[in-house]
């Protein structure tokens, strides 16, 4: 008979879920882990990684759209869409039964069902009430239990996925041909990437948002020059947009966007829903805890613990940023505290994000308003890729890199990023953050020639003695 | 008439002299430029700049051969070797006249000439004789002189660039065609990045290498999987090996070379030959100084100075690393001391490499073995890419990070990168090095997800808590 009690016990199988029970093993503490879909979660099996490859045949088909640049000809230039979502598909199954192995190999079980919190058992033990398919319910003990649930798609009253017309992130991975007219509603990242691919791989792309610009957690600047970007790519995009309801005809739909005091009506093949995310809290058996859930997301304190002694809560399910490598870190925190080391709570400001559309965005810190909101006084560098000549030999010249500084202290505060490769690089600048240095140490750092990442240093001088090649 | 007379004159307009003359000027100096042939140096007119260029075109054709695998087709691949040769030189020739520009925006005067130290002048002022083509010799003054004249391929004998069968890596920059048969001598960073673009567009290469493995300055490790990619992309690699003379026949040329306990005889259209550099140090003036030159390269104490008060130098001609990087860090460094700031020493091992071969090769600080040379008790972290989601993604699962600490104090000593986009990436280090950051504080750092950066942090806990995706 399998193991059933455990030292911890994590509900959700998904980056925060499995990172939690890796660290665990790696500590020597007994871990089970319950997971109902599949191993990696949304991020692996529908989110980050299939994007990713969908968005690297979109760079591909970009490249041999401008192939006579480099000095290039092809003839009869084509793609099988199948065969490109196939490849995104195969891509999440290898890293899924990855996951797997690494599980495996730390010798963690994992229980495919739901889990369920019921109540205390002997020894003050936390009991979680197992459904599986085809089996009786059966009850699993832990001393510690980790709510890693993540999220879903929000939906929105008459954009409900049709499985026909209107997708959620989930259709978009999987689509059985490229539709010619798509309208995307939401311009976070997931809506942006998804435009991006699209739009790259030849479709008429609408991107509709509601805030007042596209990106819109990232600085003003650079939500800028996303836009102009995608205009210039040919998408159209409407900002502080307000969508009528969808009037769906019998081949296509036809959807009213208010927006710049002009009314548009839109008839596209389909239409991407990505208007932000909930919390999967559902079915976990909060109602009998002191667990609290705001909105859809489980209350927790830094080191991730809940209103009830023993139970935890990471990732997507307790809170923003709804990012796989905040869940990564919740967990081998959360864990960490469990086993009694000395942890430090995360600082939201030094969690970078990335948006992998063309050109890719990341970011990392405050940006210029939101520092001044918090009452720094700052000092600002900039610095356009055009200046930048590995950027020039690449033929990838779009693009700025931009530093925010406290004025009084010297200490980067946020830095963010548009244009070619700019999600590898910003790693740079959150170990800045990290290691909490300053303009000095970072004008003192000799970045390699030629790279796009000497515009970080370029953008650092920028801000204090100047940058030197602009 | 013109200014003859500065606070600084800078004998040289590559990286190092063009960037001494733009901080000088940001910090309100008088200063001048003396350079005969092409300002930008080597550096933008005949290296690090075309040669991305070139890759740039190497790793698009290597893409159009794949293109299967992500599901595109293309019908009658082909480039136009003169056209991705004239890209080359044109985003050369952009750069350039971009450090025209600067310098003209900045106020600085170029002489185009040649630049001799000879003596002192009035008011204890340094005299540089200035010799151009069709005018009489005039002599400009300046308080400090700057030299930074760089360096030129050493010539060995037998193997001189004689315009047809030898070429240096100013020839092989310009090709009219495509070699078919091409032998490169040499494996630094320059001979395996011509190596690597000419297999790449076609090319049947072969590379040699005196020293015991390719690569010889980075860690034993990247080099051994270098040799293997470069084995696999159907290039010959031949180290410990010893060149016989070339025999020169009508149309081509051939080569006894000694590897292995073997002769062979390679028969080949072209050679390049890339076996170091020497400082250009002739015809200085440095004669009736006290200027000492060590090898081919002017002495220089840590802040520049030469054995001559007033006198300078930095950059190639000052001696290894020969990278426009150090040229141009030493370039700030020795002006901020002569306006009276503050300054510190460089630390070369704060100074990253790059070599854009495919794999990407990039490394900063010590390597395993010379880190116990020096004394240092280690723990060495790796993490290969296969086992990153973003590399598979992208279809980039060649490589391997590799993270070198200090046992005892937990400090960051090197990191040696294989794989994709590692040149963008090795910044990320080189701030941890700056910052002397520990394991610890990059273990703590939140790497974005999904990245190949992420192998950046696996690296670091596989030194230490263990790598969790491995």
């Amino acid at each position: 008979m399998s193991k059933t009690d455990f030292d911890i016990l994590v509900i959700g199988g998904g980056p925060g879920g499995y990172v939690a029970a890796l660290r665990a093993a790696q500590l020597g503490l007994s871990v089970g882990v319950v997971e109902a879909q599949h191993l990696g979660g949304i991020c692996l099996n529908w989110g980050c990684i299939p994007t990713k490859a969908l968005l690297r045949a979109s760079e591909i088909n970009h490249l041999l759209h401008d192939l006579d640049t480099y000095g290039f000809k092809a003839d009869a230039v084509s793609f099988d869409f199948t065969k490109i979502v196939g490849r995104s598909r195969a891509v999440s199954k290898q890293l899924a039964s990855g996951v797997a192995h690494l599980l495996k190999k730390a010798k963690v079980p994992v229980f495919n069902g739901y889990g369920k919190l019921d109540g205390i058992g002997p020894e003050g033990k936390r009991k979680v009430k197992l459904s599986q398919k085809d089996s009786a319910e059966t009850t699993l003990t832990a001393r510690h239990v980790i709510l890693a649930t993540g999220a879903r798609a929000r939906v929105l009253p008459g954009l409900e996925p049709d499985g026909k017309f209107v997708w959620s992130y989930r259709e978009a991975l999987v689509p059985d041909e490229l539709p010619k007219r798509l309208l995307v509603i939401g311009s976070g990242a997931i809506g942006t990437e998804f435009a991006s691919f699209y739009r790259n791989m030849g479709s008429d792309v609408t991107l509709v948002e509601v805030a007042p610009r596209v990106l819109p957690v990232e600085d003003e600047e650079i939500s800028a020059l996303a836009q102009k970007s995608f205009e210039k790519q040919g998408m159209k995009v409407f900002t502080s947009a307000k969508l009528g309801p969808l009037s769906k005809n019998a081949t296509d739909v036809t959807v009213t966007v208010e927006a710049g005091g002009k009314t548009h009506n839109i008839t596209v093949d389909r239409v991407i829903s990505a208007v932000g995310i909930v919390g999967n809290v559902e079915n976990l058996g909060l109602e009998n805890t002191k667990i609290t859930v705001d909105r859809t997301h489980i209350v927790t304190d830094a080191l991730c613990r809940t209103g009830e002694a023993g139970v935890y809560a990471i990732g997507d399910v307790a809170g923003a940023p709804w990012l796989a490598h905040k869940a990564s870190h919740e967990a081998v925190m959360c864990v960490e505290a469990i086993a009694g080391k000395t942890v430090h709570p995360i600082d939201a400001t030094k969690i970078p994000g990335c948006t992998y559309c063309r050109p890719q965005v990341a970011s990392v810190g405050y940006t210029e308003a939101r520092a001044k909101e918090a009452g720094y006084k700052v000092r600002v560098g900039k610095f356009p890729l055009i200046a930048n000549g590995k950027a020039l030999a690449m033929g990838e010249t779009e693009g700025l890199v931009k530093t925010v500084f406290d004025a009084q202290t010297g200490e980067l505060l946020g830095a963010h990023m548009i244009g070619a490769e700019v999600t590898e690089m910003i790693q740079g600048y959150v170990i800045a953050r990290s290691g909490e240095l300053t303009e000095a140490e970072l004008t003192e750092t000799i970045f390699p020639h030629p790279t796009i990442s000497e515009s970080m240093h370029e953008a650092v001088l920028a801000a204090y003695s100047g940058a030197l090649h602009f």
